[in-house]
């Protein structure tokens, strides 16, 4: 068994931005400059833009935090997401999810200009990764296939179990993991809510990749010896011993799958980590796109 | 068993699509127009353009068909296309592949306005489509769908092969079976060139969609007892007692798998007879849009 361990993989991919940035800079190229767009104050939202905005000062990114009141009408913030389009200093932005519930979050999406997507759920970016064009992938499939890429995980021809078939996760992974790539070339099956059996589809499969978001819904006699499990599951569940009063876990039941399986991420300190270092990633790769 | 007739189910949809156009001229609205783009003088390629015209004139359509010659420069080509993107009578067109080798496939079609793609090959519907937004879906995965529905085929819950992984048969229709949609909702495995031991997949499927372009390659063993049967491939086999010297043959043994299937698409008279009937749905579709 061997740990996949997002949290120390993403600290390189940082350095590597890092160093990358300092070359620019001496360069005399554009400094990457990442923007984050957050209506109202969700204590979650708010801790995750933190977390984002911080990264970039971490890797030499400039960032820009633009915190909107959660009475802002539709039209204001389409204004403010366009005034960001046209910025030629911000080389890519994101809106964070969710919106409040007067705001159309298809009408929002649609307004980023695809070239400064760095979330990559716009669909021509969408349209262009399943096209294999270069686009931008969004940050938890790319952290994936980046993990799959460094430990060198073999996925030709192996049965690839994706569980879950969201815009974010499922979807976009089924189809990297299928694609005729370094990282791809797998056999995938997408599962789902409405999936009979999924336990007979658990145990055929060399790799799962589980955004499900049931804690520890996967045991180890559901799957079989030496598979690569990626978690992409985060809930919390109350824990009276814990301090904050909750416990994050992952889809997978950890403890007794790791001592059966060839790879594993952990829940948290896996795939969470990652999906930030690939969010500057993807502003470095539209800073770059302009050189 | 039952067979899917491609054939008699596209003479019913282009009645369909005629009637409405009789509907849309007495309500004086505009009456669409297709127009096609063939480079060169390729026989198959002028084969299918002509086909596409022709049943334009039997729903009612108008149509255009441009022929350039084979040595055109791609950015004359170009041109054109922005031509046909500018003209406001033309509801939507096609460029008909393969092109020469001096002219890029990709930056043509990432120049046809996807407005008025109705191949539904550009990357934009590509990811409308996979993100459940309106789009155009590419004539053959939407042949297949409303094959699907009109034949009242269950598909939830079933596990769904999709043999193939082409950006426009087996990727889109992989992603269009597992969406949650009325004839989706499967469990979708993608096999491809790199997938081992494909027959276990085969006999674990209930519906099998080939593209595989192998004749006759799926045999009876090979398949479940009520197996849902849609067959993509279409090869020619040489064949000296047909005139023409060739036979057409699909991926699968028709004969044999017909006895076990519960329902099955013949080669000729299958999915080939949908893909017009679609485009000509697809080009009705963006000229209702602009009502």
């Amino acid at each position: 068994m061997k740990i996949l361990d997002g949290k120390k993989l993403s600290n390189t991919l940082k350095e590597e931005i890092k160093k990358e940035v300092s070359e620019r800079l001496i360069q005399k190229k554009k400094q990457p400059h990442l923007a984050a767009v957050i209506v109202g104050d969700d204590g979650a939202s708010l801790t995750y833009v933190g977390s984002k905005v911080r990264s970039c000062k971490q890797v030499g990114f400039l960032s820009t935090l633009i915190q909107l009141k959660s009475t802002i009408s539709e039209k204001k913030l389409l204004n403010q997401i366009n005034k960001l389009n046209k910025n030629p200093d911000i080389d890519g932005f994101i809106v964070q999810l969710p919106l409040p519930k007067h705001i159309s979050e298809e009408r929002v999406l649609l307004s980023i200009d695809p070239k400064k997507d760095v979330d990559g759920f716009h669909p021509t970016n969408f349209g262009r990764m399943a096209l294999e064009l270069p686009s931008f992938i969004p940050a938890t499939p790319f952290g994936i296939i980046e993990m799959i890429k460094r430990y060198n995980i073999k996925t030709s021809g192996k049965n690839c179990l994706v569980i879950g078939r969201s815009n974010i996760v499922g979807r976009p992974i089924s189809i990297l993991m299928s694609q005729k790539k370094s990282y791809g070339n797998a056999t995938v099956t997408t599962a789902h809510s409405k999936t009979k059996n999924l336990i007979k589809l658990t145990l055929n499969a060399d790799i799962i990749i589980s955004a499900l978001g049931i804690p520890e819904f996967l045991k180890a006699n559901m799957v079989k010896k030496n598979v690569v499990i990626i978690d992409v599951g985060i809930t919390r569940v109350i824990d009276n011993t814990n301090p904050r009063g909750y416990t994050i876990k992952g889809d997978v039941d950890f403890t007794n799958v790791l001592k059966k399986a060839g790879f594993i991420t952990p829940v948290p300190g896996g795939v969470g980590p990652m999906t930030i270092a690939m969010l500057l990633k993807n502003t470095l790769i539209a800073c770059q796109r302009k050189d």
